[in-house]
C-alpha cells in the first residue's frame, strides 16, 4: 500500500482546499467528494480537504464538515484541514473522532499589509488568535501545520527580509507548531530568494519541519523546488492538481504549482514522489474546469 | 555601449529566425525590420536575422537576404543566418561585405528519424552536406554556429543516449564549427537529462563552445538553463522574444524559453544578461502575435 512505496519528497495535495476556494463557481458536494476519492489514488501523502471557515467569507468551503463525514482516509494518506479560530476548531471536534483530520492548519503571513488586507489583523495580532487554536489543537493530539503567505515577496511590501520570515517561524514553532509551509503566494520568488531564505532559516529550524507552497507565476516554481530539494533538503511539497488555485491580491497571479508538472519533474530528475501524474490529471479532469498545468496542454494537442 | 556591459551570459536572440519560421502568417518586411531593430535596443548580444534556406521550403524567410541588406548591426551586436546549404551560402556572398552575418548556423540532429523528417537524410549523410559549408564559411573568415536538434529527447526515438549527442558534436568541431548549440526541440529534458549530457560533454567540449537551446514544452526551461549555467558554466542560451517558435514534429510543443522570462529568472538570481526584459516584450509585441511568455501573462493582466 502507499506507505510501504520508497518516496525521497511527500506531496501535500492542497486543491481541495486552496486549488478550490478561488474558484467562482461552487462545485457540487458530490463531485467534490469523487475528486478527492480520486486523489487518493494517485499516490500523493497528504490531502487539504477543505477549511472550517465561515461559509459567509468562503462558500466553495461550505460542505467541509460534511466532506470529511462521508470519506475516512485511506492508504496511509493522511487528511489535513484549515482552521482559521477557535470557531473552526470547534465544528472540528464536533466530528466523530475517526473522521477528524489528523493535521489542522493554521495560517498567517510575512507581512502586515498582506495580513490586514486578508485577515483584517497585523502579523502580531494574528499570533493572539492563532495562538489558543495550536495550544487546544496540540493537547487534542492534532498535527498542527501553520502556512506563512508571502514568505518572499509581498504584492505590497515587495521583498520580504529572510529575517522577517524568520521571526514569523519561530514564534510559531514557540507556540507548538509541528510543520511550516512557506509560501510565495504571488509567485515571485527566484532560486536566490529561495536561497536565501532556507540559508537562514535551517540554521534555526530542521529541513523537514519546512514545506514549501509555490505559485507558478514567473514560471519558477519547479526551479525553485528543485533547488529547495537538491540544495536544502526540503521534501515537503504543496502543490495543486491541475494548477487550481490563485491568489486575488496577485496580478496575474498563476494557480498553485501544478501537482502533475511538479511530479513529472522530479521524476524525471531521478528524483521519488511515489504519485502518477496521470491520475492526477484524470482526477482534476472530473471537475471540468480548465487546467493549467503544463502537462495537460501537452495532453490535450494530442 | 553594449559592449561594456559587465554580464555573466550571453543572450542569442533567435525569434526572427527560430521563432518566426513556424508562424503561418507571414510578418511584412516593414514590421519584421523594425521588430529587429527594436530587438537590438533591448541588450542581446546576437540576433539570428533571417535563414538562407528556399523561399519555397520557409516562406517567411524569403526577405532574409533584404532584412541584412537593409539592416546593419549597432552596439556590438553579433548577427548570425542559418545557412542550409552551398547555395545558401552563395547567397550569403551576394551581400555587400558589411551586410554579411559574422556568424553562420548549419544544423543536424542527434536521431536519423528526425533528421529524415526534417531534412530528408541520415545525421551521416548531413554531415555531407554541412562539411563544404563549414569549410568555405571559415575560410571566407565567418564564425560557424552548429544546432543540433533533438540533443536530448527526439519525439521519434525517446531519450538520446548522450554517447550519441557527443558523437555529433566530435564530428561538427573537427569540420571547424566555433559553437555548438544543443537543442531541446521537444521540450522534454529534465535536468538530470542535461546533467547526463554536460557532464559527459565537457570531459572533451569546452564550455564556451556550448550554447543551450531550450523549449518550455513541459516547463522546465528555466530550470535547465539555471542548472546548465550554475553546475556547468554554460554561459550561453538561446531564447526567443515572447516565446515565439514551436516544433511542428512535437505535439503540444511549447515555443522557445520566452527571453523576457529567462532574463527575468537570471537577473532576479543574480546573473547578469545585460539584457532589458521589458523591451524584450515592447519589441516582439509590435508583430501582433499572441505572446507565450508567463511574464506576458502577468503583465497583460494588469
Amino acid at each position: 500500500m502507499g506507505t510501504t512505496v520508497i518516496k525521497d519528497i511527500k506531496i501535500v495535495e492542497v486543491s481541495p482546499r486552496d486549488g478550490l476556494q478561488n474558484e467562482k463557481e461552487i462545485i457540487p458536494f458530490d463531485k467534490k467528494k469523487s475528486f478527492i476519492e480520486k486523489l487518493m489514488e494517485t499516490g500523493v501523502d497528504e490531502i487539504e480537504v477543505g477549511s472550517f471557515v465561515s461559509p459567509k467569507w468562503v462558500p466553495q468551503m461550505q460542505d467541509t464538515d460534511k466532506l470529511f463525514f462521508s470519506i475516512l482516509p485511506k492508504d496511509g494518506i493522511k487528511f489535513s484541514a484549515l482552521v482559521p479560530n477557535m470557531k473552526g476548531l470547534e465544528r472540528v471536534m464536533e466530528l466523530p473522532p475517526q473522521h477528524r483530520p489528523k493535521k489542522l492548519a493554521v495560517f498567517t503571513a510575512s507581512s502586515d499589509t498582506f495580513n490586514l488586507k486578508n485577515i483584517n489583523c497585523t502579523v502580531e495580532e494574528s499570533f493572539d488568535r492563532i495562538r489558543p487554536v495550536v495550544e487546544f489543537a496540540k493537547r487534542e493530539g492534532f498535527e498542527v501545520r501553520a502556512y506563512i503567505s508571502v514568505a518572499f515577496w509581498c504584492p505590497y511590501e515587495g521583498k520580504i527580509p529572510p529575517e522577517k520570515t524568520l521571526y514569523v517561524c519561530e514564534k510559531l514553532i514557540e507556540m507548538g507548531v509541528d510543520e511550516i509551509s512557506l509560501g510565495d503566494t504571488i509567485g515571485r520568488a527566484s532560486p536566490k530568494d529561495v536561497s536565501d531564505l532556507l540559508s537562514l532559516l535551517l540554521k534555526k529550524i530542521k529541513p523537514n519541519m519546512v514545506a514549501l507552497h509555490f505559485h507558478n507565476t514567473y514560471g519558477m516554481a519547479l526551479l525553485n523546488s528543485f533547488i529547495a530539494f537538491r540544495d536544502f533538503g526540503i521534501t515537503t511539497f504543496d502543490s495543486s492538481a491541475g494548477g487550481l488555485g490563485g491568489c486575488p491580491f496577485a496580478p496575474g497571479a498563476a494557480g498553485n504549482v501544478a501537482t502533475e508538472d511538479l511530479v513529472f519533474m522530479f521524476e524525471n530528475s531521478g528524483v521519488k514522489t511515489g504519485v502518477n501524474w496521470k491520475k492526477i490529471v484524470e482526477a482534476v479532469s472530473i471537475l471540468g474546469i480548465p487546467l493549467r498545468s503544463v502537462i495537460s496542454k501537452v495532453l490535450g494537442s494530442r
